[in-house]
C-alpha cells in the first residue's frame, strides 16, 4: 500500500456556496466611514466603485451566499484544489506533527487570487460594466484579475507598483497575454499619480498609491468600476471556498487540524483557509488555533493599532476600522510584495481584537529558509508570501517537538514562486536582508492618524 | 446544473503500471548500434550510463511495467492530473468539435517532465548512484530532474544550452533552489565542451553539444551516471501514465477521442499522451488518429530521413534508427527550446514509418496565435512547446467546420509558459520570426551521415 498523499474532491463535491463569517461573529465590525463626511457609508456611496451585488455581499449577514453557476464553471478549470499531506516535509522536520496544505498554486494564475477575481469580474459583467481598474503590487492580483476579465470581455487597466513593474517583467507579460493594460504607478494617467510624481519623480510607488490611482481612474470614468483583491468583506467571502473544500477533504481523510495557518497581507488567503474552520470553533465546539502570519517588517497585526484608517495613501477610500500602521507607512522592500500593506481589513481586525485568532510575525530570511526547505522536500517552490505560512509551520513543529505533543497542522500554500525566482537568487547569493521596523517609526506613522479618530 | 469541466481521478485510481508499446508494435525497432563497433549494443555497453533497471526497461517486451511504490508516492504530489474539457476554447473556435486536454502543467516543475525524472532518479538511487549528469535546453527537463533528485539525495550536474542559460535565468534559479549545479554549455568542464569552445569561443551551444558534455561527464566519473529526458524507450514508457490516466478519465466522461495530439521534440510528451490510445487502436478495435506536431523549423518527422544517427553532436551516444535531420543540424532559435532536437527516437520513428501515427509541422507564429487564443479563453498560458499541439487542434477544428463533421479531440498541455514569458513579449511586440529550413539544408545535413549507413 502506498501512502495517502492527497485528497481530491470531484467537481460534484465542490462547494456551491461561500461562507460569510459576519453571520457568526460575536461582535460585528464597526461600519466603514465616508472619507469626507465621516458618516457610515451606504450603498450609494459605494456605487461608483462596485456593482450592487458586491456591495450587498459586503454587508450581508447571510451565513451562506450562492456561488453563481457561471462562476462555478470557471472555478472548475482548477478547482477543487487538492489537499496534500506533506509527508516528506514532515520527515525533514522530524517532529510529532502531521502537516497538510491546500495547494492554491494550481490555478492558471499561480495563486489563490482568481477565487475572487472571477466572481468580481462576473458581477461587474452582469451589471453591464465594460471596464475595470485595479492596482497590483508583486502582480499576483493583477494577473488574476486579467485572467478573470478575459472570460467576460471586460477591459482592464492595472496600476502596478513601479518597483515591481521593473523587477517582475514576467508578471506584466502575463497580464498582457490575458489582454490587460498595465502601467507603472505612480503614473501620469491620474491626478493622484501626477501629484506624487511632482513631489518625487523617482517614486518607486506603493500599494497605497496604486490604489489611489485605480480608484480615481474608476470614479472619473462613468463606464468603469474598481476592483480590489483583498481587505474587503466580499473578497474574503469569495476566498472561503478554500477552507470549505478543505473541511470536506479533512472529512474524507478522517482527520482535523489543531492549527490553521495562513500568511497575511490584506487577509484574503488567510480568511479563505481559516474562516470555515473558525466557524467550526464558533458554532460546532471545535477548538483549532487560527494563526495569521505577517512579515516582521510590516507588523500591523502584532504591533499596529486598532483604529479607523484609509485603505489608500491619498485618502480616497472609506475609513475602515482596523489594525493599521498608518496609511502613509512605507513597508520595506521585502520580496513578499503581496504582504506589503499597511492595514488589516475590518473583519480580521475585529476577530483579532476579540482574540478569536492569533497573529505572528516572521523575518524575511527565516521565511526563505523555510521556503527552500519546503521546495527541497515537497518539490513545490512557494511564493515569497506563502513562505511566511511555512515558517510558522516550522515554529509550530519545533514547539511540538520540544513539548513532545502531537499536532495536526493545516496551512495554505497561496501560490507558487516560479515568477519570483529573483528573490530566491538573492537568498542563495546571501543578499537577502532582514528589515526591522522600530517602535518609534510605527508610533510616528500612527500619530499622523490622530486626526482620524478625533 | 453546471457543466462538466474536468475529470479528476482519485489517488486510488492512479495507474500502478506503465504501458510498454514495444509489446504491441507490429514491427519491432531495429537495435541501437555501438558508436565504435557498429554492433548492436548490449546491457554492458550501457552500464556506464544507466542503472540496470532502466537498461532492462529499454528493451523489455513486457506489456506493462510496475511503477515502484516510492515513485507512486511522489507522483501523488501532483498526479493524477486533471482531464479538462476546454469549453471556452471550443466556444472561441465555433466548430463542431469537443476538445479535451490533459493538464500536465500542474506538476511542481510546471511540465510533464517529472513523470520520468522521478523514476529515473529512483532507480539510480536504488542502485547506489550518488551523482547524475544531464543536459537541458530551455530548462524544463533540467528543472524536473533537479526536483526529482532532491527526493533521493542525488547530486546533479546540469549542462544547460548557453543561449537558454542566458535567456532564461529563472529556470536556472529553479534548479538551484532544488539544489542542482548548473553550468552553461559548452563549458570548460569537459573535453567535448573545450573542443567546441576552441573552435568557437562564442558558441551559443545546442542540445546535441550539451548531451555530449553530460555523457562525457558521466562516463569519466565512476560515481556518476547519466540521465536523458526524452527519446529513449524507458523515458517514453514512464510518460505513458499521462495517457493511461486519460483513458480512465474518458471512461468516466463517457466519451472517446477521434484525434489525439501531442507536440513533438524527442517524443516524451507525445508518447505519454498517445501510446495508450494507440494500444486501443492496435489491440482493441479503436481507430483514433494520432498526430505528432513538430516545429516547421525542425521538421525531422515530416522532412527528415529514416536512418541510423547519433543522439548527440560529438558522436558519443549509440547510433539509433530514427527519422533525423542529421546530428549536426542546428535548429533555428525558436522559443520552443524543448522541440529543437535533430532526431525522433526509435519507437516513434518506427511507428511513423509503419503509418500508425501521423506527423504535422507548424510555424512559430501560428503556434503563438494559438497559444494566446487558448490563454484568453481557457485561462492557462501554455509553454511555447505546448502551443504546437494547440495550433494543430485549431487546424483540426477548422477542418471539421469545413467538412461539417463532428470530432472529439484530445491534446496534451505539456506545460505552462510562466517561465517563458519573454517569448510572449516578443510575440506581442511583433518581433517573432517564422524560420524556414530549405530542402537543400536538410539534404546537406543528412548527406554528412552517409558514412553511418555504409
Amino acid at each position: 500500500m502506498t501512502k495517502m498523499r492527497k485528497v481530491f474532491l470531484s467537481e460534484k463535491e465542490m462547494p456551491t456556496q461561500w461562507y460569510n463569517i459576519q453571520a457568526d461573529m460575536p461582535n460585528a465590525c464597526q461600519p466603514p466611514l465616508h472619507p469626507a463626511t465621516r458618516q457610515p457609508v451606504g450603498p450609494d456611496d459605494l456605487a461608483p466603485l462596485f456593482p450592487m451585488e458586491l456591495i450587498k455581499q459586503e454587508v450581508t449577514r447571510d451565513r451562506f451566499v450562492d456561488i453563481p453557476e457561471e462562476v462555478q464553471d470557471i472555478y472548475k478549470i482548477w478547482r477543487p484544489s487538492p489537499l496534500i499531506r506533506a509527508i516528506n516535509f514532515e520527515k525533514a522536520l522530524d517532529a510529532p506533527v502531521k502537516i497538510y496544505y491546500k495547494n492554491e498554486s494550481v490555478s492558471p494564475a499561480g495563486s489563490h487570487k482568481p477565487n475572487t477575481a472571477v466572481p468580481q469580474a462576473y458581477y461587474n459583467y452582469k451589471e453591464g460594466v465594460k471596464k475595470l481598474t485595479t492596482e497590483t503590487g508583486a502582480g499576483q492580483w493583477g494577473s488574476a484579475l486579467s485572467f478573470a476579465c478575459g472570460f467576460f470581455g471586460i477591459e482592464l487597466q492595472v496600476f502596478m507598483v513601479k518597483v515591481s513593474y521593473n523587477q517582475k517583467p514576467y508578471r506584466k507579460s502575463m497580464m498582457n497575454t490575458w489582454n490587460a493594460n498595465v502601467v507603472a504607478s505612480p503614473s501620469t494617467l491620474t491626478q493622484a499619480g501626477r501629484k506624487i510624481l511632482e513631489m518625487d519623480p523617482d517614486s518607486p510607488g506603493s500599494l497605497g498609491i496604486a490604489i489611489s490611482e485605480a480608484v480615481e481612474a474608476a470614479v472619473t470614468d462613468p463606464a468603469a468600476k474598481y476592483s480590489l483583491g483583498s481587505v474587503l468583506n466580499h473578497v474574503l467571502l469569495h476566498q472561503t471556498i478554500i477552507g470549505l473544500e478543505a473541511l470536506k477533504q479533512f472529512d474524507i481523510a478522517d482527520d482535523y487540524p489543531d492549527v490553521v495557518i495562513g500568511c497575511f497581507g490584506g487577509g484574503s488567503n488567510f480568511a479563505g483557509i481559516s474562516f470555515p474552520f473558525l466557524k467550526e470553533n464558533l458554532t460546532n465546539g471545535k477548538n483549532s488555533r487560527i494563526i495569521a502570519v505577517e512579515p516582521e517588517s510590516c507588523p500591523k497585526l502584532t504591533r499596529g493599532k486598532f483604529m479607523y484608517d484609509f485603505g489608500d495613501t491619498i485618502g480616497m477610500t472609506p475609513l475602515m476600522p482596523m489594525y493599521t500602521l498608518g496609511h502613509n507607512f512605507m513597508p520595506p522592500k521585502i520580496h513578499a510584495g503581496g504582504l506589503r500593506y499597511h492595514g488589516a481589513g475590518p473583519i480580521v481586525s475585529q476577530l483579532l481584537k476579540d482574540k478569536l485568532i492569533e497573529a505572528s510575525a516572521v523575518p524575511q530570511k527565516e521565511c526563505f529558509d523555510a521556503g527552500v526547505k519546503f521546495a527541497r522536500s515537497e518539490g513545490i517552490i512557494p511564493a515569497p508570501e506563502s513562505t511566511h505560512a511555512i515558517a510558522q509551520v516550522i515554529r509550530e513543529a519545533e514547539q511540538a517537538k520540544r513539548e513532545g505533543k502531537k499536532k495536526t497542522i493545516l496551512f495554505n500554500l497561496s501560490g507558487h514562486g516560479l515568477v519570483d525566482m529573483a528573490a530566491y537568487d538573492q537568498y542563495f547569493a546571501g543578499q537577502l536582508e532582514d528589515f526591522s521596523v522600530t517602535q518609534e517609526e510605527i508610533e510616528e506613522s500612527i500619530a499622523k492618524l490622530a486626526v482620524l479618530t478625533a
